[in-house]
């Protein structure tokens, strides 16, 4: 059977008058789209216009919802209580629901965002919150979560889906977790060795550490692009190109999940 | 057949730590709930909280979108693009709609607030804009406008079911228009006086105007109640146990309309 | 010399139509407000009216700045990079600080609010933020902090001076931090006691643990009364009535410091 | 004497993450910098880096407040009270006035921002409530306002000084009024066409008009420049070269009105 793998994409962060990112020519190359929900970022203008985009291109739409902050972009730890991260997840993917099922589509995935996501990572009871609230509202729902995360376990253990994720354009530290972006060698920017990490990825399971040692990091679902740096749009069309080459099948998660 | 009308009252409208209202009073006495969608009021915590406390006792749950004015409590005129309040209308709808889809409850209504209730029984564009998002987001809503509305009449013309509201504590024109807050008798404080108010309008279809002429309003669905009064607790019991006495089935609206 | 202490109270904590505290009734029995600037609470209409009230009862007015988390109300740790909390602070006590000034007063003090006052009290960095924002506006104003807190040794290096705060209601424990709210026996209800504490601790600087220790706190300048608890209003005026009476003189700090 | 004019532009409002304008590259072609203050944007670190580079540049700044409508970007109408008119301006010129006193600047102006600005122009109420806050923080402000508009008169009525502005690449009407947006030539985009315009305001007092007419505008004492279009940088660039080669004295408008 032939392999397959998702790409997906943080759009529609732009608020009003400001605009983020390069939605309109990320798209094409994406085949999931973690729309903001309006508390890091994303008023309802910008949600129903990004998804509208992914209904063109055919890219599966998913929710990512943040942290109320939306001066800090959601980049920022909060410390809020279960029931509170439970409540502003639960409103969140509901409004981009709401949007979705306008256009007569169906959510795929939420994907939490910025300190959020970090923080779920690790910790057991935020995680348990955030999960609480999709199953709550559809457990069809994907949840999208990094290998052997807090997040991955407890969303597994509630019978939701799981898409793990990989980001091809950051380096990995030996034990799996991400190299911190203060640190050297961080971000992957050649194009072409991204193409190349996905590729071994997805056919062998493992990346090569910044150690350069051989990490496996077993089966991953979909893969991550940036669309905020200058090269995101380059980046996603090669990922694709690339892995199409390879003989890979590049489609929404939720269609072989 | 037995007479059938709906109380409805504005709910969920705290914020955080700022409290207003008597929610868990005013519940037992009325049969359809407006829930605060986070724009002019209404965090998620406290919508969670409602949309239980409204199942607990058995009231319909609807939607209460305003303008995104928090500090103004959505009270002021704003100048909207027809679009964005169509999708400010979506996006709020759909966060409540999550809410009481996560309780395994269907949101049976809409009612915008404050100013964008009053500017849209005027304007047909705004109407149009508050409609388009009800209709896509899901066509079995229920939308809530006085008698002779604009929004009334934009809602009947796109095949919406409309539940036409009395304020049974609120003055009426001669020409079926409130009396502003501003003037003398605008509101009817006594308890009784809203009670006969209320059930004569629902047996002959009249009330009683500021100029002591009568106004023939027609059928009417749902009487609003005030949450946020010294005596708002008060008037929604009198009015059910009135509007009981006088053999009128007192029951959310969805169930007869 | 007689002895002096200030009463310092948070108020102006409303946001629009949400109210909360008792403002009005709390002020004549206080010699210092804190005055909430906008980002935990505290809108502009409620800032002057707050001010204006200060002034008419003749209360040193002061800053209360706190974290920007309106739907938390400023009470959840957030991760804020020392410049952010520099900028959110200068913002926000320069916010006040125009109120006062458009009222011809003089902005007396600044006190960090909830989150970012616990934050502060631990962490030097935070209070070094903090502090540079309070210094660069106006090396004048006073900072309020806890005995023996990283905020008072830092404002002090920094040769501001500093009020050390006292909490009349609530108990201690025997290393002088507060005892959390959880904990039963945190708050001191009984006015006379909280009275007798008072007393206590301004003419012997010492004050009486939960463990029923005796604890030495050293010399105390302000202490605080809460404005939103249900017997705020007696608190205040017992505590005043009863420095007063064991002649001890209750004034804003702005004069003795 | 030498004729004097003064160039300004719309500065600091980007917000967080989310980034608009090109500040850095403007900044040294204008002489006046209206700071957005938080409201319609503007974080307080947008704030603190804008009111630096200005010092740096020796540009003299401006508080640029606009209605609280962070979404809409202070673009759309809304109805304020007076009192909150008056309330909000106070505020955020307050929080702009702290941070220019923090790096040892006065504040030289207030501008509102966008539909505050195009309101005021013409309702009288308003102007009167903003010019109420800036006379009551401090008499030395200057207002920036059209020509013959009613918050120019409002303010020089209230003994303010008034900044005359001219918008050297927007298309006028006979009547002085500038032409609608939506309208065919309402910008002029030829950098050498704004360049003589402007020579030719300043020198003459007059500009040719959308029909070709033309109009007396008297004496103007600031010339606009907008931030955020493609080619702004140059036609600030050529507007204060050409100015100067016409023999133009180009300084903020504090040292000569």
């Amino acid at each position: 059977m032939k392999l397959k793998i998702d790409i997906n994409c943080d759009l529609g962060e732009s608020f009003g008058a400001l605009k983020i990112g390069n939605d309109a020519k990320v798209m094409p190359h994406i085949t999931s789209a973690n729309i903001a929900c309006g508390f890091h970022s994303g008023d309802p203008m910008t949600i129903a216009q990004t998804v509208k985009l992914a209904k063109k291109h055919k890219v599966a739409v998913g929710a990512h919802p943040g942290f109320p902050d939306l001066v800090g972009f959601g980049r920022r730890e909060m410390q809020l209580a279960p029931e509170e991260a439970e409540n502003y997840t639960l409103y969140q993917v509901g409004a981009v629901y709401g949007f979705a099922k306008a256009e007569g589509l169906k959510l795929q995935h939420v994907k939490p965002h910025g300190a959020m996501y970090n923080m779920a990572a690790e910790d057991e009871t935020l995680s348990s919150a955030i999960v609480k609230a999709i199953q709550k509202l559809d457990d069809e729902l994907i949840v999208f979560a990094p290998p052997r995360s807090a997040l991955a376990k407890i969303a597994t253990r509630a019978n939701l889906r799981v898409a793990l994720e990989f980001f091809a354009d950051r380096a990995y530290n030996p034990d799996g977790s991400l190299v911190s972006r203060r640190q050297k060698g961080a971000i992957v920017h050649d194009a072409r060795k991204v193409v190349q990490r996905a590729v071994t990825l997805v056919k062998e399971g493992t990346v090569q550490t910044v150690d350069d040692t051989t990490l496996n990091m077993g089966k991953v679902h979909t893969i991550c692009v940036h669309g905020d740096t200058s090269n995101a749009v380059k980046l996603a069309e090669s990922l694709k190109k690339g892995l199409t080459r390879a003989r890979v099948s590049v489609e929404p998660v939720g269609r072989f999940l």
